[in-house]
């Protein structure tokens, strides 16, 4: 990669940076396909955040920015534009600037999530889904899931404002969707998330009784401590297909390169070109 | 080059970026010696500058910043702490922060021109020089060879306040310096530079009339546009020896590097290893 006065960047906008993952795994594809663009952790502290963003869209090269923790949510007050999406999300992790200036915020935890179970031969359209877990990741997995066409989002947390601020974000932007509250019993759904935290730590607790999931369910983990959580286990177990944590992760790479406006690619040659292990 | 959290950057900061050569040059370097920094390249328009350099000055990963044009000079207005070869210059190139927060400015372009010529032998301490010259980079050369020791600096520019200003900022700064103005005539000088754009075109007059430059006089030159040019292919036929314009360039790194506390090297294995052609 020869790094030249014509490079766009990409800011990779969070605090702390030692755990960031996009600069190895976008820059090895942007060197592979020839896209004079590069990934630039920068660490912002919350309190230079809404300074810095607006100040970091003026810059003629830049071609638009990944937002990490703990700015995700800050962002959505800092842009012009939101998506839907990142509307019930309550949280962007990606901005671009419009040809007219204006700063556009998505949100694509979510879309990779779905994208993944998509590419896995798992049904959306129509289906009934359970989302467990309401806070940014949850959130933006419904929002996308709703995008994708479901019928119905069962939501739980036990914290009732972030299930029912969820809820009531979704049925503002889709009506028709049919969304209830206050269970994690996967009993009846075609499709179930664990959207908590729980996993990363060992002794957790499952995020609901997997005893009552049926063979036929899809099961979609985003925890990413490591590739079988329990929860995962205890599902193959059971004979239902999956979905890993870092699948959402690789999966929503193409929707924001598509989203830049740069040379796309599917997520296991994102995976495969990384220099990161999984 | 692996790009990753831990990785320090050293935003390379002026408008337009496309001719930009410092990506190209440090990058490689820093990717040789196994330092974990970068050099990225961000167009910023003047007009959003005052904001953006202590905007991303609060990065919690920035190492320093590159200054280019057009602003250096206002660099110097935004900074907490100005170096005196960088007042009496009038502008900054380089960028730091340091322990206590405060931003510090240096200006690295006379330096540059200062450690080619000692590297080549020529002695600076207690000689007479002529710089030809004096704006941004003529001043930049001024002040650094006041502060190598020489014993007094003849400064010619057409327009009168460029050299009348330089003239006083030198005299402030090295009260013991003998500084005359007005006069571009070669003779009895140990050290004569070419520190205007004459030369950047075909057909462009001498700077000063070569015939009265002494064969034992070193002659240098700021214009990088080919390597030799008609002044210095003169110099060079009156037996001269002399140091071309690109020399400043890359023998100013090292000034950088110590300054940002990264690894140095030469002059000469930088240019080895950087990803362009002078």
């Amino acid at each position: 990669m020869i790094i030249n006065g014509n490079t766009e960047i990409i800011p990779h906008i969070g605090f702390p940076t030692h755990a960031f993952k996009a600069p190895m795994i976008y820059n090895p594809w942007f060197e592979k396909c020839g896209a004079n663009a590069l990934v630039v952790p920068m660490g912002c502290k919350p309190e230079d955040f809404p300074v810095f963003l607006p100040s970091v869209f003026k810059l003629s090269n830049i071609r638009g920015a990944l937002i990490t923790m703990p700015h995700k949510i800050t962002t959505i007050g800092l842009l012009d534009e939101i998506s839907p999406t990142a509307l019930i999300a309550g949280s962007c992790n990606a901005v671009r600037r419009a040809a007219d200036g204006k700063l556009q915020g998505d949100m694509f935890d979510g879309e990779g999530f779905v994208r993944g179970v998509l590419r896995k031969g798992c049904v959306l359209k129509g289906t009934r889904v359970l989302v467990v877990g309401c806070g940014g990741v949850g959130s933006a997995i419904a929002a996308s899931l709703a995008a994708a066409g479901v019928a119905s989002i069962s939501l739980f947390d036990p914290y009732a404002p972030s299930q029912d601020g969820l809820a009531s974000r979704l049925q503002t932007h889709y009506p028709a969707l049919q969304v209830t509250v206050g269970s994690n019993d996967p009993v009846g759904h075609d499709l179930v998330v664990n959207a908590t935290p729980m996993g990363m730590n060992p002794g957790d607790a499952m995020p609901m009784d997997v005893d009552r999931i049926a063979p036929t369910t899809f099961v979609g983990e985003v925890v990413m401590k490591s590739e079988m959580t329990a929860f995962l286990l205890a599902a193959k177990d059971r004979g239902c297909r999956y979905q890993i944590g870092t699948d959402m992760l690789f999966e929503q790479i193409p929707a924001y390169l598509e989203y830049f406006g740069l040379p796309s690619t599917s997520a296991d040659e994102l995976r495969a070109v990384a220099r990161l292990q999984y």
